[in-house]
């Protein structure tokens, strides 16, 4: 399956609104920043699934007139990411079928990494799919399924499936929430009046009035029927996995993640960074919006001045039309505006939460240097990146990682700073309250086998 | 003159570059936080002017398209905000004429207190105008003049202006930069390859790898032509009054206005804030992003940690859906995520940069509280603002400004606040570099005699 | 299944054209009148198939931005027309799946009898649909034969299939073209320097130079594969059963169709009128653009003067803004517009190609009427339409068809005309040069049994 | 003044009536045909106009959002076509203005050939211009007309312009139109229930279910007002000047226009054309739809069948997606599909209103060719164009004509037809019912003297 698929989504269902439709499009404007590609709700009035899905943002895809056509008290939504160029409105989510149980409407975050196996299987059995995406083999597993049960037939598909996934599902009657065994993506329960929530952040249940009740525990099934709730687990026995990710860079601060504030890991990452720094710099500034916690928990532990050196633009669009003349560093400077006096003659350190391919920092640096800055050091809020991750954060390749493509001395010297400094992987896990985590990003040891990934892409084949 | 025009607006002009318009583009974009309603962009290619303008962002509203028929090698543009909801297409610049001497385009920042009066005039003897706004009057008195040249006509009519004017105009073979006597509003000139480049802000430069040459003076008048430049004075003399707000609040913080950086002066406002101020918090939080430079300053002053307790989301839209049945405080709440553990239980020092009207500050402020915040004490980096400003930024009227309807005890209580506390005036003073500042939004004292303003609202004749 | 599904269609292939997609562009946009709700092309690389569908005609859905991006050699495209108010983005065709033999994509027009019936027989099985179109169940079909070979698989599942139905099927590196057994439905085989061409009207042709070839015959299907064409059959024997509606109304009088030439006919049926009819009016006018071939074959047999009475409207949109005070007739006022001093005092023959609802025919009488008319005798060039059509025409059910409402002197007075008089079905059939024609509309006869239609529509179950 | 500007515009105005703008809408739909580059409608509430404009047609681009914010009892609206390709929104009509007389709005079908002149005048009084067009003049005279009374005003303001001018006018209270007193252009009167209602064409009140009452007389000028009708004089005696072309080209044949129905005189011109024609042809083709009318009085006349050998589309657009291969004559085959067995081995007359350049009709003739025709002898029911139109009709210049560059045989050569036969002069006077029409483009004398034209375009100077 396309690793470059399913990556860095935003789920979102609600059960029992008299405005599911509104409420979800308010769940997934503060999801947006898992996925801003493509977007899309679907709604159950008890008899048949509505459902609209499209390309762009929620508040520029849906109108008043949209909404308004998603009739009925169940409803679940997505938003999605993609990096490639070429995004495809075919794979928008949810995806809705008809088939001999009724309507069934489901939306996806994580990837699953045996989902190209099971795919050739039920081809050769005669199923035809419509998108190329690995969520709609759940749905032809359920329909083929010989349990008369639905939830029977849920959780006997359920555990043919292997990596990362969590999904909610829509029936005419019922909302389904379900967490992977290994627990790789976060998905929580919340409460609002009389309506039962699912989110993939916490932060989703703040814009809309609603109550964090817990999360969904890794193999969890909560089927929400009749106005009850029902908690079933995946019969497959698996060791929790958290993506150490969502905390570092994925999730957003505001939210609780795998029982930890996203805020409060990042500004600890940064006293911890600063700990194991060993550098008195004039002042310390973030990469906004980035690194800014780990900036803040840096400068107070090192005590000395945050700055904020770039102001980043509220105006980032899709598309920009460039001069031909070229302007230098184009992309870094439409979307950051150095504070040159802040800058100048200083002895700087600059807090980034990662670096991936470095492209960007690169042109950061540049463009803080090119106002005068006396020295650059690099700090950085999380171990190397050495691999890529096949559970649905989008990394590229890993020959593309800069990690792995120089040595320390020679990163520096590409970035253009005068050190750089990663915090140690032991320092990071230091911050993290319990086990259970997934950092094969930074170690490689993946929890789940992933046998041909590259191999296996779906327009490859 | 309708005081809610020209309110907010920005201005950008360049000479001799063969993609001046796509440099107007990016000078525009990198001005868009002083003007989201509107924008446009006229070119001279030395024969005739092209104009395109149009409502919403720069980004959205220009293509590749509209770009690519603005060709020649002198380009203005404008961005402009207003209020009101009756936003209107004509009053979109830059304004183009045609008259005796040829073409004339006209971009305006400011607001020019005697316009309705001089338009009366013109009216009287055959005038007629295509557009409510105030900036109309120049292009008419241009044409009436009975001065052979172009620039004795200009001046001459300049010199009949009152209040706050900043013009950038474009003839078919020259660009012309204007700031009234008193300069209120900031324009300063910069120098990319062989273009000269004009902007109301230096960020402006920042993104167009120009260089800050310096500002235009008030009164001056800077005609580029022939590839030459020339520096005229408006004849009239009068007290530099430079508007305080443009530091406060207005600017970008990356932009150096009337010789002060706006981040460290905004910085400063933070540390004579915590001078003046005898509470010891738990943490300082800014409203950002408006109050985030003061909160540096304060929270190191009083070495108190700075915490970012509120998330800004990056999608905000003109328009959202919001449910019927009413979400709590539902403007600030999809403008925000409140970081709850950060919050809870802390006795907090919120720091913003003015209050106007005071309803925003009174959500948010009820948005922490709802999150468990123990104490919260509220600090403003500006003195009450207690009179409307005439000179182009947008305030209410004096009856709708918080300060003037309650005492300070009642503000606090209508904000829900432990306590609120403004910088003194003079503290305000003492962190300016020099004199010549307009503070009549906190004073009452205005530079330019504003008579039966009220009255002279347009629509209203 | 629903029988307003499939309805009225216009199908397009080529083969081998290194601009297939703009190809399929043009043919499409010379198909239009036969549905103008959505549009959709796809296209073949060889590897993989690109496709882009959507709603509204062709030259308004497809910019040469999609255009381009539909690459390759092979091409298939659609236009679709649903009276039905919700239309629906999902059964914009082609339909493209993945399954065990890789792409395929399937434009479809036509109407499959006993579609539900299969699709709930494969549902049984778990297969899953993406549409609720009847098209879907073909594909279904061939993923499920056990024949090795692709065209057996095709042939023995096209064998389950009947009704009306006329397919282009497109693979990575062929392209099929089906014509069902009884042949209800047109499509033609054309050739354009190296490229095969399929259409379902002659008409296509002449807009990309083309040459006809030859009809494909009841039963056909023509694989085109490796630069060679292939005949096989669909092994059923079946009673030719060509739609006489589609030389009545249906086809562009542009086209040969079932070997008559679609304008010959329909003025022969007019001449025929003529013949059975003993009025003598002072002028013949027809209603346009449906009733002007029989009109001037009426008009020649009686050597009566023509008269273009109601001048049509080139500009007719979708929606209109209808002023709420009402105008009489409006619908039929937007679309054409009376001649006044040809109609006044005048008597009148008025003829149309058939009567369906009566209810636009009623409007245009009166408006006739209210110019002065002295007498008005409409005449009908087809037989009074009594039975619905399960097998591709849109007409509603018998219930709502007019003559079977009403008796002729009933309809008289319910149009406000002073006479009425239709074709005689055995006049109609004398205009056709052979037999093996569908008169269902005329007489009830259907050439393949429909049980429970109304019963099987999709949304119902 | 350039000639290519207000060419081919419709008007329309209503007073009293309480959806004007609604009412306009449809006016001006019916008026289509006039012009559809751009369109508009002004509205007034008795205090305030509204406007809307912009580019496209009727019913693309007003929505009932649009409409509904047109607020007010009286409205005018403008149609309006240009041949060049850079059409301009700045011209998009009604104009609007503020004056010392309040508000104005203008809509203008014609020409005003010293436009011009009088605009360079105004200018060096120190009049600005926002349009191009040549309509604003007439703003500016009444703006700087001495006359105390308004009526007083216009008449002197409009006894200054020469050449084709019909004007609706609204302003806050009172609709007026205007017709120059030679009378190019159509105007006439209409009611409708308790409205007065103003149109270029009649045929515009049959859409709103107004009656015709009467034509505004040349140089006439009607004044609405408290709800009476005055009728004023323009103080200037000219010859009346009818333009012959609306009749038999432009206007839509179910109008009446300058006393002659637009439909029996295309007829009448067929039938003189035959008269003076001695050949037999098999049959008679129409140029859809600008030759049908003629057509059907030739075959009458000749007693020789009538075919409609040319089908046209209803689904032209603006732009095409045209393969770069190439599609011989692409630009007719889009527009017309021929009906090969009608035309295949005919001696055919081919009718059509006029030849301009004469491209069109060649392409039309060899694809009538190419099915197959034995003989094409061409006929046009006007005399050869062999002069511009200064007054209002989009004419290429002089050495574009066909006509005057080659002679008759050369024509034919060129055309590829048998034989070309244009009506008599003499032949095209006997068609009308009397004196006073302007046939300059015929015989090139023009009614009003037009001096240095081809010098005074705008954007030239």
């Amino acid at each position: 399956m396309d690793s470059r698929i399913n990556e860095k989504c935003g789920i979102f269902g609600i059960y029992n609104n008299s405005e599911s439709a509104r409420i979800t499009y308010l769940g997934l404007y503060s999801l947006q920043h898992r996925g801003q590609e493509s977007c899309g709700i679907a709604t159950s009035d008890g008899n048949r699934i509505y459902k609209s899905v499209g390309m762009g943002k929620v508040i520029d895809f849906f109108t008043e007139d949209k909404i308004s056509k998603l009739i009925g008290n169940i409803s679940i939504g997505h938003v999605r990411y993609s990096t490639t160029g070429e995004s495809n409105p075919l794979n928008a989510q949810p995806l809705v079928a008809n088939y001999n149980r009724g309507y069934i409407a489901v939306a996806h975050n994580g990837n699953i990494t045996n989902a190209m196996k099971i795919r050739l299987e039920l081809e050769k059995e005669g199923a035809i799919f419509q998108s190329t995406s690995d969520t709609e083999v759940i749905i032809h597993l359920i329909a083929r399924s010989k349990k008369k049960n639905f939830n029977d037939a849920l959780l006997e598909s359920l555990a043919l499936l292997e990596g990362a996934f969590c999904f909610v599902i829509l029936r005419e009657n019922s909302l389904i929430a379900v967490r992977d065994p290994w627990g790789f993506r976060p998905l929580s329960l919340g409460f609002k009046d009389n309506s039962y929530v699912i989110a993939s952040e916490t932060t989703a249940f703040d814009v809309i009035d609603a109550d964090y009740v817990r999360d969904i525990e890794p193999g969890e099934v909560i089927v929400i029927e009749n106005n009850r709730i029902t908690s079933l687990f995946i019969p497959r026995n698996e060791k929790k996995s958290c993506c150490v990710f969502e905390l570092i860079y994925f999730a957003k601060p505001s939210s609780i993640v795998f029982n930890h504030s996203v805020y409060s890991f990042r500004e600890e990452l940064g006293r911890q960074l600063a700990i194991e720094d060993d550098i008195t710099p004039d002042i310390v500034i973030p990469v906004p919006d980035s690194g800014r916690m780990a900036a803040l928990g840096y400068s107070s532990q090192k005590n000395v001045p945050l700055g904020e050196g770039l102001i980043r633009s509220h105006y980032i669009g899709r598309t920009f039309i460039e001069p031909s003349q070229g302007i230098r560093d184009f992309g870094v400077k439409i979307k950051f505006s150095p504070v040159k006096d802040l800058l100048k003659n200083k002895r700087i350190v600059v807090i980034d939460d990662s670096i991936v391919r470095g492209t960007t920092a690169r042109k950061i640096i540049r463009m803080i240097k090119n106002v005068g800055a006396k020295e650059i050091h690099f700090r950085i809020s999380s171990p190397p990146t050495i691999s890529p991750c096949f559970f649905g954060i989008d990394f590229p390749t890993k020959e593309e990682l800069l990690a792995n493509k120089m040595s320390l001395p020679e990163i520096e010297k590409y970035l253009g700073v005068n050190s750089l400094k990663y915090i140690s992987y032991d320092g990071m896990i230091s911050c993290l309250k319990d086990k259970g985590f997934c950092t094969a990003c930074f170690d490689g040891k993946y929890p789940v086998k992933v046998e041909n990934f590259s191999k296996n892409i779906m327009t490859d084949r």
